[in-house]
């Protein structure tokens, strides 16, 4: 079956094929990828649309000392599998084996690490300059970078600097006209249309005074080949436009590219998924986009903004049902945040639901453009805390920490569903300063959390469980843990557990009393430790001068690996079995 | 002289003047902006450049129904006179007056708040969206960006979602082909081919699917004029070039535009600066500027980086020296840390100079593309803690926070002139983790800085002065306000005071020996109290149960205001007056 791809441990190997063989080397990789994705899961799409090219890439530079780096990691399982990780590659994503993006630690082949978007230009750009700056004149640096992920600014900003240098830097436009969602924009259109030959060349690039070539097939791989040869010879920057299909090769990818991005398991022979049993809970991104949907239908002022992720987001259910009231801004955190902003100065409530981790694109603009002009932009931070597989580049367990210092911002996060919904609904009654809301990926805790809309005091705790000896703060959704060790720790009666729901405005009352009623207090949190939750309680305890014992839990120093939610909590003692232990381990 | 400035309080009144006499208001507007600055100093020649542009969009536009949002709001200056601010005009920039930049909060006619760059077309497509949904067809919005900010990219980011829709949006390029220093880059480039008609018509505007007109001579108002009322009747987002010369008006000005674009006072009729009598100390600008150069002379690895910023940090010294190793990337902080990222992975050894309030730009790329790869870039933070006079969007006061959290980074404060040369001598000697090294904006306090580098060990504090009743801990130059508030107190044997130079990792040692020989300890810093250094020493000190007790000094939890830094720190306590009489409250 994998005849040819079976002796090639490295890209050495690689350029020992005849080239005539490697279309069928690419059937073997597409298979190979396929065959274990369909059982151990990951992102298939983006990697299928790119096998012809990650061979060619192989074929003709001389990696690893000519440095590849994939623009956001979803496109490179090809690239680990010929680059010495064939036989690891179903540890792809699981606890101790390899990471689902690209990761210098990994291996000398990925030359820079790639989860989040747009970063591939600016980082090959410094390499290419680092070659001429050292005098050799010949190393390559390629950039392999989606049409979703260049409308990122950053991109811009890398092509911009490209364009007034003399760096051997080759950028390679993957075109396929979507990231996770579909992409959008007007740069996606104008590319389109020079697809269609609507245009003749690339003229956004040329004005860049950056080489274009293209578009081309890439799924034809003595193209590719030919073209990557000849522009390995062109000195400078250069640019080449390569049209894919996301999900080459998978009927059923090619044909539902979003869902096929990263399907789950499925069958490996048909493309049909397999269906998981299905849960008794709603995910936290299905309750955000029911509730927008619902809310946005009584208030008219209530519009939705995403940047790339509306069906990761579930804003998808709100663009579908009010279309003028919904934008996806593809890649473009930064617009996001400040279109919100603009919007929330013309009376509109703008839901601006952006994940954690990539908020961090946004900081500047939350600060500058949001809190200081008080502008009550409600922020909803998808899959806050740790993400599980996506890793270190993903987890969104700063942003506590990132918020808690910026006046006017209100940050809540909810414990269940229903804490989300109210958030939501008291938000668009109208604040009159910005709040984030944030809260985790997937499933909620609450079968019937459609229930009638509350108001929530902002700034107010909740006592969720009495107890004489320690007490527990907790916030956000980590408190499902907190709660099932107290009823598995053998004396539940000594361990008074609150919901602080608030890190800013804490609620300092509800302090007061917990701090004169419980000489241990422990806080606990998905968020660092330094400067998150746990800290903003030291300062009320040393403004007010409390000397209690407190013991802060959440997130270590240390940036967090891949693995599933359970096993990465276990791993740093906020699963419900080290919890309890510890609680053990106080009275 | 003002004949008919002197009747203007509002556009209402400029709209009622005669056209042919804009030109002579123009004049009067242009010296009355010179004779201001003049003496109470502040931001020259970018509202210089575009005097007769605000005339206009004031006169065509219906402000403050038509928004207009001025893209750094450096070039406000005379849409702040023409719209009831003439009076109060000289106190810009004050304790007390106005902002040197457009501000909600100070008049309705200043429709979104500017300091940091690229953020207008955001802001002006988020109200322009708005209208629309409103069923508001006719209100104009105007974002007025200059070529330097356009190349930022959430300026692309913006203009990409804008191609897409049919917002009223009007963005006017102001291209003078400078920011505060020449513009660089690709795109500059191509303006300036366009401008020169070697490009028949901006391309890649119309690329975006962007009705581009231009460009246009920006001093001939008439013609201005014409243009901006076609453009009214033109449905849909709109582009208009505008060519000007920054410090237009004023001869100096227009040849020194790096000099004028805040030149301190100035003699009005002849331009010339009024030189200020030399302070004895050198900035700390000047001090990182003399360092990399004699540094970068040993050490062939070093390479500089500045978005942008190349007279303001003093790049430009090793620009001048050395350029194929100084690099300024134009308004792109997000480009510049991973450029600098991409460099450190070949061994090059960068020094990225921004300024704190810029970094929050770039704050994912060092979580993202720094820490989580372990890559020794040296960040260098210019105009850490207050910064004075350019106000609320420009203090440094969040990056002890936002740092903080980053596993893998090391923060440390210089005290003085020689701390920060010998940590940059440090750094550069080969560290394994991303240092950043914040010092303010201004001068020193060390006449002969100059002295040989000496290594300073990671993690390691000192203590400044023995005492024995109370321990001041103080991070970074706010040390100086510290020890001459320790000599002004009456029994300053009292007081010990430790600079802890470090904010990560935190000397442990030098705190257990604090903690255990002092009953009472204060933190003293200029960043927000809020997860800052004072919060780390927290906990440290809950960590190991240390019941000392502990006050944190630092920025309150709200946006600072303008005015000198004196006047700023002593409205929070932090001027050694206030210090003084804080201790004497101690003991």
């Amino acid at each position: 079956m994998s005849k040819l791809l079976k002796h090639i441990h490295s890209p050495k190997e690689l350029r020992l094929l005849n080239q005539k063989d490697l279309r069928q080397l690419a059937q073997e990789l597409r298979n190979f990828i396929i065959n274990i994705v369909a059982t151990k899961e990951g992102h298939l799409g983006a990697s299928l649309g790119v096998v012809e090219l990650t061979i060619a890439l192989h074929y003709v530079f001389n990696t690893p000392e000519d440095q590849l780096i994939w623009d956001v990691g979803h496109q490179a399982y090809g690239h680990k599998i010929l680059t010495g990780r064939k036989e690891i590659f179903d540890t792809n994503r699981q606890i101790g084996g390899i990471s689902g993006f690209p990761k210098r630690d990994e291996s000398v082949f990925d030359a820079f690490g790639v989860g989040h978007a747009s970063t591939s230009i600016s980082a090959a750009l410094g390499m290419a300059i680092a070659s001429k700056l050292k005098g050799d004149l010949y190393k390559q640096h390629i950039a392999v970078i989606g049409d979703a992920s260049i409308a990122g600014g950053m991109a811009f900003e890398g092509l911009n600097h490209a364009g007034v240098t003399d760096a051997n830097l080759l950028v390679i436009l993957n075109d396929n006209a979507i990231g996770i969602d579909p992409s959008v924009g007007a740069l996606k259109q104008y590319l389109t249309n020079v697809k269609k030959g609507i245009h003749r060349k690339n003229n956004i690039i040329e004005a860049l005074n950056i080489d274009y070539s293209g578009p081309i097939d890439g799924h034809d791989i003595d193209k590719i080949i030919s073209e990557l040869k000849r522009l390995k010879t062109v000195k400078g920057p250069k640019f080449l436009h390569v049209i894919t299909t996301k999900g080459k090769g998978l009927k059923q990818a090619e044909e539902n590219q979003v869902t096929y991005h990263a399907p789950g398991k499925f069958d490996a022979s048909t493309g049909d998924i397999i269906l998981k049993s299905k849960s008794e809970f709603t995910k936290y991104q299905d309750v955000f986009g029911h509730t927008i949907v619902e809310l946005a239908k009584q208030n008219k002022n209530i519009v939705g903004i995403t940047p790339a992720m509306p069906t990761g987001s579930s804003l998808k259910y709100m663009m579908d049902d009010m279309p003028d009231r919904a934008f996806d801004v593809g890649i473009a955190e930064q617009h996001a945040v400040t279109l919100a902003a603009g919007m929330a100065t013309q009376g509109l409530i703008p839901f601006c639901n952006i994940y954690s981790t990539f908020l961090q694109r946004a900081y500047d603009q939350i600060i500058h453009d949001v809190a200081l002009q008080k502008l009550p932009v409600i922020f909803c931070l998808d899959r806050a805390g740790l993400v599980g597989e996506d890793g270190a580049t993903h987890h969104g367990v700063f942003d506590l920490s990132f918020l808690r210092c910026i006046p006017n911002l209100i940050i809540f996060a909810p414990r269940n569903e229903m804490e989300l919904r109210n958030m939501m609904y008291t938000a668009q009654l109208g604040l009159d300063l910005p709040i984030a809301i944030r809260y985790p990926r997937g499933t909620g805790v609450t079968v019937d959390w459609e229930q009638p809309f509350t108001n929530i005091e902002i700034g107010k705790g909740i006592q969720l469980k009495e107890g004489n000896k320690v007490a527990i703060l907790s916030i956000g959704t980590i408190a499902k843990n907190v709660t099932q060790a107290i009823a598995n720790y053998k004396q539940p009666e000594n361990i008074a557990h609150y919901d602080m729901r608030f890190v800013k405005p804490l609620d300092e009352a509800l302090l007061h009393t917990i701090f004169k009623t419980f000489e241990t207090i422990i806080t606990v949190e998905d968020n660092s430790i330094k400067g998150g939750f746990g800290s903003a309680v030291l300062e009320f305890a040393f403004e007010n001068h409390y000397k209690n014992n407190i013991k802060l839990l959440g997130i270590p120093d240390v940036f967090i690996e891949h693995g599933s939610v359970t096993e990465l909590q276990k791993s740093i003692g906020l699963d419900v079995e080290s919890l309890s232990t510890f609680f053990s381990g106080l009275i």
